[in-house]
């Protein structure tokens, strides 16, 4: 194994050496700021090369957006800042005591480590149902659905079977949370607004858009009231809401769902999973090798301060964190905490090379906001509670104002703009796969 | 096989049923003209749910564009045109005395048939090459072009090895068509302009990118003295014009080309071929079932009107068409051929129904661009020929008004606007592939 020359030039200097697992919100924040603090030498490490924009990852998945109008590559973000190295990529293990992390192709040695790996999704122990209800985590999966959504119109407009057609025409969203109620919106969006004239032989305002939940509302973490505007926005698009229902079973043709002790099998080709989320990989790395100590969900349980319990320099940030510290609850897994955990360890670490410390992480939550189609949307301001249009503004401006680069920035604003008036949908490709309507391949994995 | 209630709706009625076969310009401007003829019932038919805009292929491939910008969705195009149907399926075989063709899951009745399915890329009889040398034809295979471009800069990154570097920051492109020329060029702008501030170990201004060129001057289709201009703005881009040269071997590390009957072999682990075209899978068809004559390359010698010599309901448009009786050569695979080809067959077909006729096809010559890098062109207006900057303006015009959507073309500009003051290339994702960065896997088929 090698190391490599970037980080030679680094333990030639007395600088500090600060090493970042993940270029998600966290990872990211973390590095812009230490990029302000020119005596510290930051390696930013990921398996990909570019930053992923994810709460619009569903726009991606239904045709509104390309992947590049939500990325931003690494190093065109981070390329002023010149103590900041990016490093593509991946790390398969750490060894604290050395101070350093194995990556694919040599080490690389830290005198901080930030670990911001994020989550992935997850089938509760049904992982089976991963080929047959795509999750939407990368730019990969996003365009697995956007080609599973738009095939499925292509087939039933070609399907002279009733039943089957009904089949190809009902698409179900497993799971109520903000992921799940954006993709059933845009989904009662494409049928209801943006296909509505694109076929001739059916007629997609009857496509049937089932949302489950397992508990007793949509949105759990809203307040009930937001909730039911929420469901009632849905149901407005199209979308059939249905909560206390347990998905028991998924196969290419159908979904079982259990509710007060009734089961019913649904034929539906189409099933998207927006249901839960698991640790990455990295959990169990620091589980092993720093003795962190996990929750349920494999997130890495932080002190007040974010460093993993007993080794104070290695910190984790953003998804991958359980921070309980506040309100007695873990933070939710949502962007803004990510940004401001990755920003204050930046600053921590500056700290405390000046022998000084940091209050513990306080995340100021700014409210949550959860779009539903085209103009509605609710948001959880505190005391404000809002819905419907004015909700969907302030979504559209919170959320372009992140959009890390001037031109995605620019760009997304003015597509937006554009279907908001068109509603057309203009990235609705079906690519990667050489035979694309040939439903007998439907239930294997597709390239 | 079953027939499609499309197909048995039309056939009910007494009106003439035209069946188009391809997406491309040919038959795009075919199915527009068409749909502005309400008694003729028109069916599309493409494996592909969207028109792409292959003129800016080249874009994608380098990361200044995304797929969805240069792509429209069929269906989205041709919706308000009530008589004209999208059917996405792939064309097997073609049976001219049932006048019928089959497609994957059935037959579709024609009373006159376009075929407009293009040409593939070809590397004479070394089809081996496809894996180390990829094309660009499709959008797969320019996301393919972008991933192994933008990956040897993060492998070159991180190598320590000098002469493994120098083969890693070497590109080669074969072929000095408009396509290959511009690869270069927009080669040249991301190693001099776009990523130049982005790495910290290795300066992407010392990129080695060869043009390779059989005949004795790039771009031959040209008057010589734009061939000279090309030239010369591709150096200054820091791009190497190597003419009278021919590719005689490629590996995954190499690619070997004689000159002037020395042979010289350079390490390099990116090739790009831009070199040849053939023909797409129904020219054979057309010459096994209707008796067409193919060229040397694989396209249907067609008659004056665009029809198969013996077959007057049948009619070739595009690249697919070889058509010399205008000036006793073929006409050039460009994009105004095929759009002038595809309205023309359209508004004949339509006299034809009134008892008339047209005067045979005449292409009307508006000129030829190619771009050469952020903002230099040569353009070739019959008298006026025109290099570097008002070229280029003229092509970004030119190629803006072509762009089929509004909102495409609007995107587009956008996002060339900010390209030309950023240079940022905001859409170089390595995508499609699990572990991009172990380079034993390069050599095989990825993703």
């Amino acid at each position: 194994m090698e190391q490599f020359a970037i980080a030679d030039v680094d333990r030639a200097s007395a600088s500090h050496r600060v090493v970042i697992v993940g270029g998600g919100f966290g990872g990211l924040y973390a590095a812009k700021t230490l990029g302000r603090f020119k005596h510290i030498k930051t390696t930013l490490i990921d398996k990909r090369n570019f930053h992923l924009f994810q709460p619009l990852l569903y726009q991606v998945a239904t045709g509104k957006l390309s992947p590049g109008d939500i990325s931003s590559p690494l190093r065109a973000i981070l390329s002023h800042y010149r103590n900041v190295t990016v490093l593509m990529d991946e790390v398969k293990d750490i060894e604290p005591e050395q101070h350093q992390v194995i990556v694919q192709t040599g080490t690389v040695p830290y005198d901080t480590l930030v670990v911001a790996t994020g989550v992935s999704h997850h089938y509760f122990g049904n992982e089976q149902w991963a080929e047959v209800a795509p999750g939407l985590k990368t730019v990969e999966d996003a365009i697995e659905m956007r080609r599973r959504i738009f095939r499925a119109f292509e087939v039933a407009e070609k399907e002279t079977d009733p039943e089957k057609r009904r089949a190809w025409l009902t698409f179900v969203v497993v799971g109520g949370g903000p992921t799940g109620v954006e993709l059933a919106g845009a989904l009662g969006d494409l049928a209801h607004h943006a296909l509505k004239h694109d076929f001739r032989s059916i007629d997609t305002r009857e496509t049937r858009i089932l949302l489950l939940e397992g508990v007793d509302r949509i949105l759990p973490p809203y307040p009930p009231e937001l909730s039911a505007l929420a469901a009632k926005s849905l149901e407005h698009l199209g979308v059939t809401v249905q909560t206390q229902s347990f998905v028991i079973g998924i196969t290419e043709d159908t979904v079982t769902v259990r509710r007060d002790d009734q089961t019913e099998t649904i034929p539906a080709k189409t099933v998207l999973w927006a249901a839960g989320v698991r640790a990455s990989g990295m959990s169990k790395v620091l589980a092993d090798r720093a003795g962190a100590t996990l929750d349920r969900a494999g997130r890495v349980i932080v002190n007040p301060d974010l460093s993993v319990p007993g080794q104070p320099d290695i910190f984790v940030v953003g998804d991958l964190a359980h921070y309980a510290h506040q309100d007695n609850q873990p933070l939710p897994g949502v962007a803004p905490v990510a940004m401001q955990q990755g920003a204050y360890v930046a600053k921590l670490i500056q700290r405390r090379l000046q022998g000084q410390e940091l209050p513990p992480f306080h995340y100021s939550d700014g409210g949550s906001l959860a779009v539903i189609g085209q103009n509605a949307a609710v948001a959880n301001l505190g005391r404000l509670k809002l819905s419907g249009f004015p909700a969907w503004l302030i979504w559209v401006f919170v959320h372009i104002y992140y959009l890390i680069e001037f031109d995605n920035k620019l760009i997304v604003m003015i597509q937006w703009f554009w279907n908001y008036f068109s509603r057309k949908g203009g990235s609705r490709l079906i690519t990667q796969e050489k035979s694309p309507l040939n439903p007998s391949e439907l239930g294997g994995k597709i390239g």
